[in-house]
């Protein structure tokens, strides 16, 4: 397949590497400097090296299938470069919130959205280290299973493991869940995922918090704390995306997760609007 | 008058050596090295020596009035020392919070509380900097007004502004609710007290938690928020109590304040029970 891959951080780069073996596959990044860096060096997964075309995402061409790994802030921009592509593009969305899908169905056709729950360390901008082995679930947000089932059969190989998700709104609300638990709360401390499992009274606020947002999400509640912990447990070493957002000074995707849970829920959910704000107020010192 | 100040940290300093020019004290600490460097150097305020009697908390003695200036959770273990010194003497507790009143009424007769806006930087076991005016407020705990009034008369001096104040719930109330506000927030986020006003967020967050105090002292909310905003502007160069025990990696005192404030309400506190929580989570880390 003809595959281009937008948004060269940690899942980009990740899911770029690992196709380029089966598939032809063109990277998009935003700044020249990473262009050529891959360019010159290839994409290193743990000093593997996995050799790639890469574009400017102004310079975007035609694919059979573009997977947009960028932050949800950036959907924004990006969205009218994407309807300019293709009718015939299959779109393949792999973001940690969902405030993104709503917009992104009215604008786009063929769309699938996916979960990457791959520990995935970004060492340079054409490095990365992989913790461990994951999973990628994509579903289809219209009627498109058959897409969805063919991508994720076309997809997955050796390395890379992707899976058709039947039920689209189980999986992503669980993701959705299990980061708006772990992603304020690392940030807001600045500890590693394994922290709120390890800390008492952070485990009592993740518990919470994870009640809340079932609550919201209309999932089962125990079933949504087991996951939680779960994920905790097994990315107990890795920095949270948010907290790695929070360290660089970069806007966090609170308003995707967290901010999207408000807005869905009928129910008034106290802990998730008060953490809210904190991340908010710890982005502006 | 016979005065001993027990707990030399930065308030049991400042007043120890104000009221050291017309009275007779003695300073009690709990480290022969405190109290080494305080009888070989004196009390630096702003450098200016003054020369105080410093005995071990262990060693206490009879005085006419005793000023209690240790924090919060140490004041259990102070109760039987207390409890022995004698009959006639006055107590007068210094404390942020409110969570020691009510065990210490049942134990001692003659209780002053007092609170205390001066802006206070220990510098070292012998040494502070005094930022700015303030005002020491005292009130009697059981209907000892008459001793209330001769007290402040008495400790009021040129350079220590000391005042009776009749309405003791409400100083102390207010006092309370602001320390609840401007403490934890600038704990948490490792931040100056004057950041609660200057970030947007963080202001929002503040103004919540000033609401729920209110509700639970029954204080109007207007008036409890108008005061904490007055603090924090004129202490904004400062760190708070909690931050400055955070650092030091010390028990905070959040359990004789935003705990008391849970523990007194009627109404359920969200802010507040969050906060409370986060503050005990970082406390363990």
């Amino acid at each position: 397949m003809n595959i281009g891959v937008i948004g060269l951080g940690s899942v980009g780069l990740f899911v770029a590497s690992q196709l380029s073996e089966s598939h032809n596959v063109t990277g998009y990044c935003r700044r020249d400097r990473q262009r050529q860096s891959i360019l010159k060096n290839g994409i290193l997964v743990d000093q593997k090296p996995f050799h790639i075309d890469v574009e400017l995402v102004e310079n975007i061409k035609k694919h059979d299938l573009l997977i947009i790994c960028v932050k949800q802030p950036h959907i924004d921009n990006l969205l009218p470069v994407l309807k300019e592509v293709s009718e015939t593009t299959t779109f393949l969305f792999l973001q940690n919130g969902l405030g993104h899908i709503e917009k992104v169905s009215v604008e786009l056709k063929n769309i699938l959205v996916g979960t990457c729950d791959y520990g995935i360390s970004k060492l340079e901008d054409h490095s990365i280290s992989l913790k461990g082995a994951g999973l990628i679930r994509i579903a289809s947000v219209a009627d498109n299973n058959d897409i969805a089932i063919r991508t994720a059969n076309q997809l997955s190989r050796d390395v890379i493991n992707v899976e058709f998700a039947s039920n689209l709104s189980q999986v992503l609300h669980e993701k959705l869940i299990v980061n708006s638990v772990i992603n304020p709360l690392t940030a807001l401390f600045e500890v590693k995922n394994g922290e709120i499992l390890t800390n008492d009274y952070l485990k009592d606020i993740a518990h919470q918090l994870s009640h809340e947002a079932a609550l919201a999400m209309k999932i089962d509640s125990n079933h949504a704390w087991s996951l939680v912990q779960k994920v905790a447990s097994q990315t107990k070493e890795n920095h949270s995306s948010m907290l790695k957002d929070i360290q660089q000074n970069k806007q966090t995707e609170i308003d995707y997760i967290n901010g999207f849970i408000l807005k869905q829920s009928q129910e008034t959910l106290p802990s998730h609007s008060l953490i809210y704000q904190l991340i908010k107020a710890k982005e502006n010192i």
